[in-house]
């Protein structure tokens, strides 16, 4: 790989290196660089930035061609984006991509998502990257107009980068035609009613997580919830500096306690 | 607990409920509330805002007193906040506090730590929410200064409130006497040398996470970094907007490819 002039992609996801998502996406950007996957070898949907430390992990190569590797990771989608920079790769990538993912990772999702853990991970490390995702759980989704958007966004982070510290999280409406692009905020909102009772065959009670979105700004034309219900895709940079800055000097006489 | 006039605390943490830090968290803030645990029942470390999907959980009671409840969880730190606010409590917490974590949650490792997974998740739900941590990573760790300043914050919050959508990261070096209390940016900065290899039995390479805290901005006296090498308690106020809303005027007119 060391002599390839091609922009070097990393590819990641949270839904498996046999998801149908992941495998639309690298053949959508095929053309645009030298392409390394590096994802979970099943679903790891839901895993944040979590990162494995009381096992060890392990890595597999599935395929070799022109251009195109792949390896499977026993590890979360973040250990997969630690393993490939640290480990697997014999250069810096310029572009991170993780996706596509099956199902939306708009508004408080990104807090969640295993596919933005990974897109932040990259960015942690200085890498423009991006998590791509389509709002339609199913195994067999259409992911044509995903990848038109993912491939775009990809070719202008990879013409004009992004600064250090932030990175992308596109949303792309499952629709036949997708009416454009816009530039969002992520949507205020949480979960409610998240858990389904059930018994387990001893009669104990198990609790399954599920829920519903509450979005607690539905009219705001700058949220990408209301992008996606228009549409469009939704862009939405993120930050990986939490701190709420303009908070800081309200709370600066708590110093004196 | 449903006359109880006193303010619920829901307490949690990522090192699971047999763990030095919670225990002596629990015993240090008693005195400011109704006290209500639930806790993984075993080590979560590294989880982020995971949540759990593929399988149900299950929640049991430990241990139930005058006005402290404990429950450990199968789930993340994250599944066990749902599971109180959603399940377990009769009413909302006035307080979510998470720790003490075994261990530093400063700069970065905001996005990695189940700690801040389950103070972000709090506040997610509009709750006032502090993630509480010492550094040091030892089993038996000192938590005398780290309780005093974890009761001190919990006592300014349970008073002043927090605005919706921030939380608090509390960090506390792991020193006999703090000199006082820091409000601090999060320091920038990454892990390296991530990856230690190992053989297994049957000799094929595995990797175990591990590695090394890079600052990028050792000097800055607002960092909390900083804070902590100077003997100083850190309180980082997190947003769970992660919009870098400085940026969204500079990629405006991508909308247009």
């Amino acid at each position: 790989m060391s002599e390839n002039k091609k922009p070097l992609i990393l590819i990641t996801n949270d839904d498996g290196i046999y998801a149908k998502g992941i495998n639309e996406l690298i053949e959508g950007v095929r053309s645009l660089g030298e392409i390394v996957v590096i994802a979970p070898d099943g679903a790891r949907s839901g895993m944040s930035s979590a990162i494995t430390s009381l096992h060890p992990l392990r890595v597999n190569l599935i395929k070799e061609e022109k251009d195109l590797t792949l390896y499977s990771c026993t590890g979360t989608p973040v250990d997969c984006v630690k393993l490939g920079i640290n480990e697997i790769l014999d250069r810096k990538p310029d572009l991170v991509l993780s996706g596509i993912n099956h199902g939306s990772n708009a508004a408080i999702c990104v807090i969640y998502s295993g596919t933005i853990g990974a897109a932040l991970e990259g960015c942690i490390f200085g890498i423009p990257s991006v998590g791509i995702s389509l709002t339609d759980l199913s195994a067999n989704a259409d992911f044509s107009e995903a990848v038109k958007f993912g491939k775009l966004v990809a070719e202008k982070v990879l013409s004009e980068g992004l600064p250090q510290g932030i990175c992308l999280n596109l949303n792309v409406p499952a629709i036949p035609q997708v009416n454009g692009l816009k530039i969002c905020s992520q949507t205020k909102g949480y979960w409610a009613k998240e858990f389904q009772l059930a018994k387990d065959p001893s009669g104990k009670t198990v609790y399954w997580l599920t829920g519903e979105f509450l979005n607690e700004d539905p009219k705001n034309e700058h949220n990408d919830e209301w992008a996606l219900s228009q549409g469009y895709a939704s862009l939405v940079p993120l930050k990986i500096d939490m701190t709420a800055h303009s908070f800081l000097e309200k709370i600066k006489s708590w110093e004196n306690s």
